[in-house]
């Protein structure tokens, strides 16, 4: 279990990471910007939530091999990649990735303890969420999760809510936390690809 | 007491939280992104003076009845409420009431737990403000509090000041409450109305 | 030696301080906004650094003579100070002793609490850049850390390690203190002097 969820974290920040370094690319910033930029969106989420939930120490400073492995990438980024073939779109699959794990583990994290559903699930959101909305605002654009865009933070939302409905009828959080991972990721990937959306554009 | 203080804390929430709304209808934001901007708007402030004050659970934690009920005003506004009618002055009212109650409130926080006077007062200020900071820069908007308008954060100041004067003279928290409360949302109305400025903007 | 840190921190807050009130003066912002940008430049980086190793209570609700005297210093500038001659460069001098003092300040406290050594450089970073990202993004500027200029956070990462290693070798705390004080404000100064950059900018 312990195994999987730090294989998940992995994963989860390397795609946050690597987001937010084609992000900041994208904004011609220099090797020290791609490396702050990639750093908060990948730890923004669970360090706000560590804050919020008083859990101490907030999760990078117990795990320095992952603030080192993305200083590795962003220096790689910085001078090893062509950026001019970096498109905003490449942003989407490593952030989808992210979004549903960060989303996931968070709620998890807020059940352990206790916490009422609502909130948990509230906590969870958050986690996925913040890092990008501060990667976003770092980079001067709008955030994602605020654009009429197709559905972004509802599919975390909605697969908080399967996490604790499997693992209050099932009792199995390993089930859990798969189900709703998976299902974040497919229904974020089909409301791109289907242009699924809460409202229609203004235009 | 504590049932005013409750009473008070809905009405401050409530109003920040419409606030927020408001302005992110403005933007043409979804209903994620309503809801998102309305509880920053409405927990900002007193979230970052709990983290500041090691005060835990945060608020909003204890009281998931509140992030419930923003949950189902931001799906009133957003599916229910004619945006075109909607208009950034219309901010201005819930945004006062929120001020003055998130400001003394914070205040009479930190005078209840013997910070000095001045960090009392800093620490209201910055509970009553920095909701709306925050809701302004989601929204790419120069924030209220630094524009060159009528008095705000000043109001809040004063008020706050007026919170510790009538405590330390008559004793009685309930009188100082209010007379504050009613003080800074007077000075803001008024200031509105007279355009009262501390500086003349240069054109 | 506490009576050197505490001069060291005086003059950074100062420093930072008045980069904040300059800025804000630029964006025409009125008195209430400079003290609040000015408060956020200097008590940034400390706060979030004191938060996230839950280190309580912080800096400035400890050291409640700090916000009066920035209080001072910004009606200073506000009423008393010809705001036509202040340019954007008046902000690099301050700025660059601000990102010495408060760098190696946070590397250091980091030690002292036996964070390995990459997470204390990480924190010292974070200590010495937070509060000056947080001012350009107040006022709506890209960072400085972020744009492709003249050596910034880089200067603040090898000055970071410098104090480490001079710790480790001589294990006397005020040759590292000083040592890497004066390297990240001469390799600062030289940057800007010589032009040193990262990556040359696209044109």
């Amino acid at each position: 279990m312990q195994e999987l969820i730090y294989a998940l974290e992995f994963i989860g920040l390397m795609a946050f990471a690597i987001s937010g370094i084609i992000a900041a690319k994208a904004q011609e910033m220099d090797p020290v910007g791609l490396y702050f930029v990639a750093c908060v969106t990948a730890f923004g989420g669970g360090t706000v939530r560590d804050l919020v939930l008083d859990n101490h120490p907030v999760y990078w400073i117990q795990h320095q091999e992952f603030p080192i492995l993305i200083l590795a990438v962003a220096i790689v980024f910085a001078y090893f990649r062509n950026t001019s073939k970096v498109k905003e779109s490449h942003i989407l699959i490593p952030d989808a990735l992210g979004l549903a794990i960060f989303s996931v583990l968070g709620t998890k994290l807020a059940v352990d303890i206790e916490m009422s559903p609502f909130i948990a699930v509230l906590l969870g959101v958050m986690t996925g969420t913040v890092g990008g909305v501060m990667r976003d605002a770092l980079c001067n654009e709008i955030p994602y999760l605020f654009r009429k865009l197709q559905l972004y933070g509802t599919c975390a939302f909605i697969g908080c809510w399967l996490y604790i409905g499997v693992l209050e009828i099932t009792e199995q959080e390993i089930l859990a936390l798969w189900s709703s991972f998976v299902f974040i990721v497919v229904l974020r990937l089909l409301a791109m690809r289907y242009d699924w959306r809460l409202q229609k554009p203004r235009n």
